[in-house]
Parts: C-alpha cells; structure tokens; sequence
C-alpha cells in the first residue's frame, strides 16, 4: 500500500511533556487526515524551546507533503511557535497587519484592552497567510508546507476545519475489521501469509484485554474495496479453518 | 530549571497514525516520569516499518538518558519492533531461552499449543534483559538505555511498574497553580517579567475554553518548594493589582 500524500504533526508544549496535559489533538487530526487520503507518517512532541522546535520543523517539512503545528501561539512569554516558525523558514517575525486589524476590532467590541501580551497572537512569519479561527479570533497560520494552529482542542479543530478543504487529498484509505475469539498467538503465522499474498492490503491486528482474555480485531485498509475485500475473504476462511481444528476457540 | 534526567518515549505502530487507536501510553508514562524526577524531553510516533524504527531509536537513545517504546512486540507479521531494536543496536534477534520457557510453560498450563507465532514473542535482541509481564507473560525487554514495552495499555503500565524503580531518577519537580479570571491577554506581560525574576522556576500559562469563556490556569514548576512559593507570591501580586485596576476581570 504506496503513501501518495504524506503528513507529519509537531506537538509543541512543556505540559504535554510532564503529563499534565494529555493530548487531544493529535488522534483528532489523525483520523481527520486519514479519512482525506492523507498518510500520517510522524508524530512528534517537543518542549517550548526554540532550538528543539525548529530542528524538528525542518525535519519534518523536508519529509513530508504537509506538516501541522499545535499549541505555542497565545499571548503569553511561553507561545513562542510563530518566533520558532519563523527562524525555521529563515523570516523575520512580525505583527501582521490584517491580524493585528482583527484582534483589534475583536477586543475593541467588547471594550477590552489590546495589551501588549494580546498583540503578540498577531505575530506570524513575513509572508504566511491566516488559518481563521472562528472560536477565539486569534489566527493560526500557514508558511510553506507548514500549517501551524493553536492548542486548545476546540480552536485546533476549528482551524483543521477550515484546513483540511485547502489540502490536496490522496484516495482515502478505506478499512474492514473483523473481531477474532482467537489470540494473535493462533492467528499470526497464517496472518503474515494472508499479507504477503495481498500486498496491496495493509493488515493490522489488536489484540484487545478485557481484564480477563486477550481477543483480536483484525484490520484490512485499501485504497480499494476488491482489495479489502479479497484479503477479509482469505482472513475468514482462515479463522473458519483455525475453528474446525480446535474443540473450543482459547484466547491467548 | 535544568534537566539533570532527561528521557523519550517512543511510540510505534500504524494504528496510532490512522487514529483508529487513540494513544494512552504517553500520557501515563510522561506523568510517572515527571514524579520520578525524569524530565521527557521528546516523544515520537512512528510507523510499522523497520527502517523508521531504527532511525528514532538511534536519534533519541544518543541524545537522552533513556528511551522507552512502546507497540509492535505481538506474535504476528506487524510486531517487527524486536528486529527494529536489534539492527539498531547492530546485533542479533533471537529467541531467547529464558523467554521460550517462561512462555512455553505458560502455554503449557492452559493446555495452549506454543505456536511458531507465540515463539516470535520470546525473540529479543542478544544481549537484553526481560522486563517482566505479570499480565500476559511475554516479556519487555532492556538493551543499554532503551526500555523495550508493550503497546496493550494494561501490560505497558505493568511494565512501567516494573521498570521504574529501575531507573536513577533525579529530584522530582513539584508544582503550585493558581487559577485566574483574567485571560492570558492580561496576564501574559507581567507573567513574562516573573518569570525572568525566577529562573529557578518554569511557570507555564494553560488557557482553558468552557464553550464560552476563556480563563487561564498558572503552574509554577521547580524543584524546590522555596522556589516555587517565591514565585507564586509574586504571581499572586500581580493578580491582585490587575483586579485593583479593572472594575470586573474580563475573560480572553
């Protein structure tokens, strides 16, 4: 199963790190990517400190189709993804205009200071272009290949909303699963078979532990039907074979 | 605040990137470090496929003090972590005698046939320690920094369990937060100006969003308590001017 569109996401936050905040955002943009035919390749987390996200952005970006950001752009002394964004592509980081525009009419109606701290979340890399942020106003933005958005789940998925129409698509990847009494252990050396006999398949197996018994879900992913549905055909008479050569199916 | 116990936590399996398995892991582990006083520096995601395997494995085992993965040590075609580790450390994977008769054994007891399939569990790099599995047996395993677990998240803690009292922990950073009404939009620039005036400390500022308020939640970290109390006295102050200054806080 060849990757057509290739994507990475870049973590960014000391919180995520000592556990104290537990990421949601990445498991969202993961499945959102995959129903887009979007192959995400690499996960990466890393602190609030500009070296590491930099060396990892630009790993990442000369990797990959897409990259997506989240978290480090508020107001505070601590969001500092636009000034790492921006030292990455080698661009001077700046207030933009039409940000500081939209944050400025924002707090205006509602009879709030623009402070200082507030204009901060209008500084973006010379040359990048807005991702809206319908929840909180605050814009995330997009240089290159890299979308860069904010932490808070309910705004990060807002902007992937407003990203994921922008984003050149592959054929999305379809999958059929089928639940299995039996452990990986009984069905492993047949599975690796099954695979290797439908190379245009991607086969996983997850064994589950409800507290007492392994079982196992068995996943076929294709970019199409024939091919998923030859593989789960050669799977079920291999699980049907397993069942008429044991008395009672055992769970690993 | 100066690392003195670094880590990473490295991540591997398909299922991951699709989203159809929402990680538990890294939250776990990242929170079980930062109370053993071990500062996660990076985690990382990657794919079923050896050669990515290898490459975080040698990244990250040279620059941090340890690296734990988890996933990909199962009986069937798609748990290949074991030969991953192995070509990264340049050595050979083989079945382990140990590790064949403490499955053997188990399989033996309920009356299991100990498949080819369930003796690819028993295969770790030469030269590795187990890292005992009280839940379903098959072992972890240590190769020089790098802590090999399982992805099933009930065995990963098990393992975790086993591991942690295993490792030269440094002194555990401590917290103290403090909630406030303002946004981070208030509180962002002095915040800033305390955190310069207490390099001890590493205080972080955590919007939250309810639907449809923002408010901000301020964490002093440091590995002593005076430290931590200095700086929470002079957050603390600014809070209070800031309320002295507005008639009612307003929220970002």
């Amino acid at each position: 199963m060849k990757a057509t569109v290739s994507a990475a996401i870049l973590a960014i936050g000391d919180e995520l790190l000592s556990g104290r905040t537990k990421d949601k955002n990445i498991g969202f943009l993961a499945e959102n990517l995959t129903l887009a035919g979007i192959d995400l390749k690499e996960v990466r987390i890393v602190p609030d400190e500009e070296p590491e996200i930099v060396a990892a952005v630009n790993a990442l970006r000369a990797r990959y189709t897409y990259v997506f950001t989240s978290g480090g752009i508020g107001p505070t002394h601590d969001d500092i993804t636009a000034d790492a964004i921006s030292a990455a592509f080698g661009v001077e980081c700046r207030h933009d205009d039409a940000a500081m525009e939209l944050l400025g009419a924002m707090y205006a109606r509602r009879g709030m200071e623009f402070t200082e701290a507030r204009q901060r979340m209008a500084r973006m890399p010379v040359g990048a272009r807005h991702i809206p942020n319908p929840v909180s106003t605050a814009p995330g933005f997009v240089i290159g290949n890299v979308h860069v958005m904010a932490g808070v789940p309910q705004v990060f998925q807002a902007m992937v909303a407003a990203v994921l129409p922008t984003l050149s698509g592959g054929v999305p990847v379809q999958s059929r699963s089928v639940r299995s009494h039996f452990g990986e252990g009984d069905i492993g050396t047949p599975l690796g078979e099954i695979q290797k006999r439908h190379p245009e398949t991607s086969i996983g197996s997850y064994p589950k532990f409800d507290g007492q018994n392994f079982s196992t879900e068995i996943v076929v992913r294709a970019r199409t039907p024939e091919a998923i549905d030859a593989a789960i055909t050669d799977v079920e008479a291999m699980l049907a074979d397993i069942a008429a050569r044991k008395v009672a199916p055992k769970p690993d």
